[in-house]
């Protein structure tokens, strides 16, 4: 695996996400790194982030599935320009769509497996295939489309 | 609007949920009311519910659709029975997919606006639709695939 997160490379002043953000203290932080042609996430829940007891929020599997499906999306675009993650100009990608399949309950107490795949990457949007697996299995699958963020939502 | 919450109603086994349930001291705790033919929950995110400065982060956005429409799929199938929310045997219900098109960014500090509408009930599954405007505008729009808690996962 790469040894800096996406995340660690995104600006100040674009990580503040309650996902993803180095700088939100009460976000989740989610990190995400390369393994071979996939971006893995590896998190542990809190024990509130319960749906029953036993299991996980399906909220929060969307929410990490949402931030590292869209971190993989500026990765996989700077790889595409064969640049590195800190070289201008940046790449800043936001979320059109989400989709979770809720496959099988998800055992709260145990990190998850998040892992993310390059389906397509055309112009400004990119779509990332996902799944979420824990104790060895597979719980989740997601798809996130990505579109680079306007300038305009882009904080000076 | 109905005056008491369909999360209201949750049995206290049921209500820990980190979206919904009224037991969990971390979580949103939303609540949804009837109005007419639909369900509206009003949220107002907390500053650090942040995507980028200015607004809101789309995972709560998904989960606010998640819980919502969960709730709404529960409060609809007791109507459908014409049983109150508290009558037995009780109907639970945990989401199977979960779908968010991101429409326009989502201004941070200013209440959500959340409705959902019940497009399909069949058996267990129940397919609800939902909406989320914020400054009178539309931002999102969800579908959640409900289906009725299977008996093992419910608490004792």
């Amino acid at each position: 695996m790469s040894e800096r997160a996406f995340q660690d490379y995104y600006p100040d002043n674009l990580s503040c996400c309650y996902g993803c953000g180095r700088l939100n203290e009460y976000g989740l932080r989610i990190k995400s790194y390369w393994d071979g042609e996939e971006g893995v996430c590896v998190y542990l829940p809190k024990s509130y982030h319960i749906a029953v007891p036993g299991f996980v929020y399906g909220g929060l599997i969307a929410s990490l599935i949402d931030c590292h499906c869209t971190g993989m999306a500026a990765a996989a675009s700077y790889k595409a320009e064969r640049r590195d993650m800190d070289t201008d100009p940046p790449l800043r990608f936001m979320t059109a769509s989400l989709h979770v399949d809720y496959l099988l309950p998800t055992p709260l107490g145990v990190p998850l497996d998040v892992r993310a795949r390059v389906k397509e990457i055309t112009g400004r949007k990119v779509v990332v295939a996902a799944s979420l697996s824990a104790d060895g299995k597979l719980r989740a699958r997601g798809e996130v489309v990505a579109v680079r963020m306007p300038n305009h939502l882009v904080p000076e």
